[in-house]
């Protein structure tokens, strides 16, 4: 089994928050072995953190407990949650974030100690439930059976008869704008629209294009994304989720 | 015991130097378990450095040895100090910083060795003296007794004769004012002001009002916060550290 | 030997990036320590990347695997190198960040997998090889020799006759900055020049001067820097990286 547990929060990296968790982790599942996705998920945005999480968990060992926490409604009547899917153990609230995983997912529903704190259950009620996964515990002794868990996927690409349309589903930290289009849907020589600015056919990566320049190509998470070489599509297009992108 | 070493210091995340400091650590303790809990203090402020410290290190398990670095008097006659208390082991700079913790506890000076660079005692003093105290070393193989170490606790709250009135101490991530207000010192239905605005009685959690009001409760440190929902009270109220709260 | 694994790269905390790297290594190398040197490196900036490394690798126990991408070009023609040098390995992009390394480090080029991301070769070509020496491969076993790895070594200072004339190297969080001039390059008493602005003769440390005042001093690195106490020096001086200093 593994003994990895990632988090992923929007709890930022300046406050004590995700510190308290990982005391929480350590002090009940000593041999864990805690690794960051990120913490940085902007605040509230559970789609952004939805991508994150889907983008991140496959890729680790099976056996990884995943704690995910991008929680504005912590303490209302929304459900805490964990599950099992593809040997992999998840654990957050039940708002959208997990909408990700497989369907074949099975979950429970956490119950909530009335000493937790109302506005920090990833401290009070997801951590420890991590740690238990984390040190044996089949998500079966975390709680009761969750049924019609909130499905909140992100939106998929249609073909509108004469091209696919798409949409920006993120964007990252170098400016490049990160699609809904699988890159199998897009033949050679296809010229992509971002908005209404045409960008161009697919090139294999930045360098392809000169410096300054929009490129295109199918990027790491098998997906179409638009970007400047040294420099952002956000800026230069004006561009970000939930732009449309034809193909 | 445990092999955790928490670092808590305003080093930031770009530059080299909380890695220095780890590189130091894993030299001379290479069984250690080193948790981040912040590297983004403000730029010398103790203040927030102590709050952050005393909101964390209770919660790791016993053993943990605690590094925290805030320490704008770095190569001055400032001491350098490991202590103990409550099962826990502490360095950092006598500087106020340690000053949240237990009465109880017992320090030593840690001795400026000639090679030391007189601006990173980070990575030259303490952080060797972390790593003797993680791989066994008693806090009085490290130096001798210190006596009359600074204590600038954080500012406590005073009863006016009509209401309590306290301050914030702490404004978070999220633009949540933390003040010093004991959430049991609030008797229900008794309204919040902070500076001059009325905020209202106690709620459990965020969302308990309408997106973009003001909510006060008793937050995961156990006192009284204000927040905006999906917003900041930060920016809202234009409060901060050493804004007066009135309960 | 070490399970140690650095990672130095420019992708940032708030992306799946460095996460995804990370399952990649704790997949293929589950025992692997993983240290975070920084993913804050500017976009693109290989010098910075350079300046990091250079700083850092040596403080790491011996046989730790630095993982250093800071790789623009990636997915073009710039070859993938794996190396060891002074009992450590490294793995990164031959486009300079690897330049500081001393001479006698010894060089593989690492094969590109025909699925191997065009964008994202940290993931698919650096972090596999990262993980395979830190369960034990030698380099050799990754790849070919690499003959003419590029150099591009950070600017050195020189005597115009009647002064050490450096430059900025780097600029921290703290607004200092970081010069070329070796501290024992310069006599007590010779007073700094930076840009066209005298900053004195040097100082031990921060504290030597009084709040908002410029300061100079042999910094945590062995090189002459500049500081303003509680302030910042590119602020106050206008000044960054290229920044001409006379000593």
């Amino acid at each position: 089994m593994s003994r990895v547990i990632t988090l992923l929060t929007d709890y930022g990296l300046r406050d004590s928050y995700a510190a308290e968790i990982k005391a929480v982790l350590l002090s009940l599942a000593p041999a864990a072995v805690l690794v960051d996705v990120t913490h940085e998920v902007p605040a509230g945005d559970v789609r952004a953190g939805q991508y994150l999480l889907a983008r991140t968990w496959h890729r680790f060992p099976t056996g990884t407990v995943h704690l995910a926490i991008v929680d504005p409604g912590v303490g209302t009547a929304r459900r805490a949650l964990a599950g099992a899917v593809a040997g992999h153990l998840f654990v957050g609230p039940d708002n959208g974030l997990l909408s990700s995983l497989p369907d074949a997912a099975r979950w429970v529903t956490l119950p909530v100690p009335a000493q937790a704190a109302a506005t920090f259950h990833g401290r009070d009620v997801f951590a420890p439930a991590a740690a238990r996964l984390a040190t044996g515990a089949a998500i079966l002794d975390l709680g009761p059976p969750a049924d019609a868990v909130v499905r909140a996927p992100l939106p998929a690409p249609r073909w509108d008869g004469a091209a696919w349309v798409g949409e920006v589903v993120y964007a990252d930290r170098f400016g490049t704008l990160v699609t809904n289009l699988p890159g199998e849907a897009v033949e050679p020589g296809v010229r992509l629209v971002v908005g209404d600015r045409e960008v161009g056919a697919l090139r294999r990566t930045f360098g392809d294009v000169e410096p300054g320049h929009l490129v295109a190509f199918v990027g790491s998470g098998g997906t179409i994304e638009i970007a400047v070489r040294n420099g952002s599509a956000v800026r230069l297009l004006g561009a970000g989720v939930g732009t449309t992108v034809r193909a």
